[in-house]
């Protein structure tokens, strides 16, 4: 199965990078290493790989969107942000080490995030500036989805807010993973624009079923903890639109997605199928 | 006076580029802009300069360090780090705002100093990925000289792993501060290896200074908690070396980056300067 081999490549990157970083070595590795769906790098591989391009050329690139989203989960799980305890179906960094190696474990993962790109020897400096651009970008909105996340705590918001929350705090390094793939692949200016949208409807669709799998799918398959968003008072999209109308809204989402998928030059059945199996998903 | 118009320039440069960071604006503002000596952009000012290279070119190099250093001050002082209530006489910004802002303040600055550097318009892509290759690999070394710093608390080291930790934690962003002025500069190798050894020798002076510093200054001279490291119970230069000692030590360091000056290709009366400022500092 395809995205088996893109899960399996990434992670094998991921253990090769992240061997040399001395004394936050361990805590880096326990976090990124745990598992996890390897969404963004899968995301990235399947781009490149459509057009054609060798995949060894994405390599850096997915290994660094999902450094960036390593680096997130672990300070989002801090006493200070979201407080939780369970990640990947193991204790959250800063309960199996501390708090301080928590923070600098995470600080770490966003530099090496940087490094593995610029340092990449098979991209040239320009491409390489080009992926940069994207994701310095992305994990900027990143940041600043999650402060918005944690200010509407205990709130009540309207939808729109909600969405524009949801597209820096996740959509946007979903979509960056997509970008990145489409840069690496160097493909043209009319297929980009129909990524983005792609990757735009993609990025909100999964946020959306999330909050909506929160509610109805056992603890034990989630890996994290179940209803953690609605116990803290965070809006969600089933909180505000109902369970019902949250679902409609990401099948209309994906269904967005595949429309653009058909415009493409080149033949995007991968990514057909990577929708499928989103929309299947429980977890 | 030359260094108090790098300072300027660098502080409306840093006011120019705090503006568009949506709800984390107001938490990076009131932490970049609090003041500070801008001592890694003065340097980076200073080594552009020597060369005669128009400043322009140096401005977003000079931010990118601020913004580093700034983003490791917010992070070291929050309360599972170093729990430090005050800095540049005003509360630290988790205790202004909180914690969690103040750490996605600094996880938000970190993304932003990337993101200045690739956007530079008047650099070409080559000198990027050079000026990004030396930062994304400081930043991370700063982090590890951290989780290093906190591991030696209430420990007795040798000399030897106190110098590699604040040559991480300090001197390697001090250094990067150097090594972009000659990037940016585009100086010959020669200059670039003289360079390097000057940056090494202040980089670890400095640090052995404000050791000094810290017990012989007054606290509102130095803009935060006295006495802060060894009340830690944190292994320090006069801790092990005394007080006499570890003046010398970094005298005998300044002196070394004097004398590396000499052999420069141009005139490197600004940093002669530069050295005997340092000397001279009380805070």
């Amino acid at each position: 199965m395809q995205f088996d081999q893109y899960v399996a490549r990434v992670n094998a990157k991921l253990d090769h990078y992240l061997t040399t970083q001395g004394s936050l070595t361990e805590a880096m590795r326990y976090s990124v290493l745990a598992g996890g769906k390897r969404f963004r790098p899968i995301l990235t591989y399947c781009v490149t790989d459509m057009f054609g391009v060798d995949l060894e050329r994405a390599d850096s690139s997915s290994c660094a969107v999902e450094f960036i989203h390593a680096y997130s989960l672990i300070h989002d799980d801090l006493p200070a942000m979201d407080d939780d305890d369970i990640r990947h179906n193991q204790p959250a960094c800063h309960k199996y080490f501390d708090e301080a190696q928590a923070i600098l474990a995470g600080d770490g993962l966003q530099a090496l995030a940087f490094e593995v790109l610029v340092n990449d020897s098979l991209l040239d400096s320009q491409i390489k500036i080009e992926l940069l651009s994207m994701l310095t970008h992305a994990a900027f909105e990143m940041a600043e989805g999650q402060a918005i996340d944690l200010s509407i705590v205990d709130q009540t918001v309207e939808i729109k807010l909600l969405e524009s929350m949801h597209r820096k705090k996740t959509g946007a390094l979903l979509s960056c993973a997509v970008d990145l793939g489409a840069i690496v692949a160097q493909s043209g200016e009319q297929d980009r624009t129909l990524l983005k949208t792609f990757s735009q409807a993609i990025g909100l669709a999964y946020q959306i079923q999330d909050d909506v799998l929160d509610i109805e799918v056992p603890v034990g398959v989630l890996g994290k903890q179940q209803h953690s968003d609605s116990e803290k008072n965070k809006p969600t999209y089933p909180s505000i639109i109902g369970l019902q109308g949250s679902k409609e809204a990401y099948q209309a989402l994906y269904l967005q997605a595949k429309d653009c998928l058909c415009d493409l030059s080149v033949d995007a059945q991968v990514l057909q199928k990577l929708i499928e199996k989103l929309e299947a998903r429980v977890f």
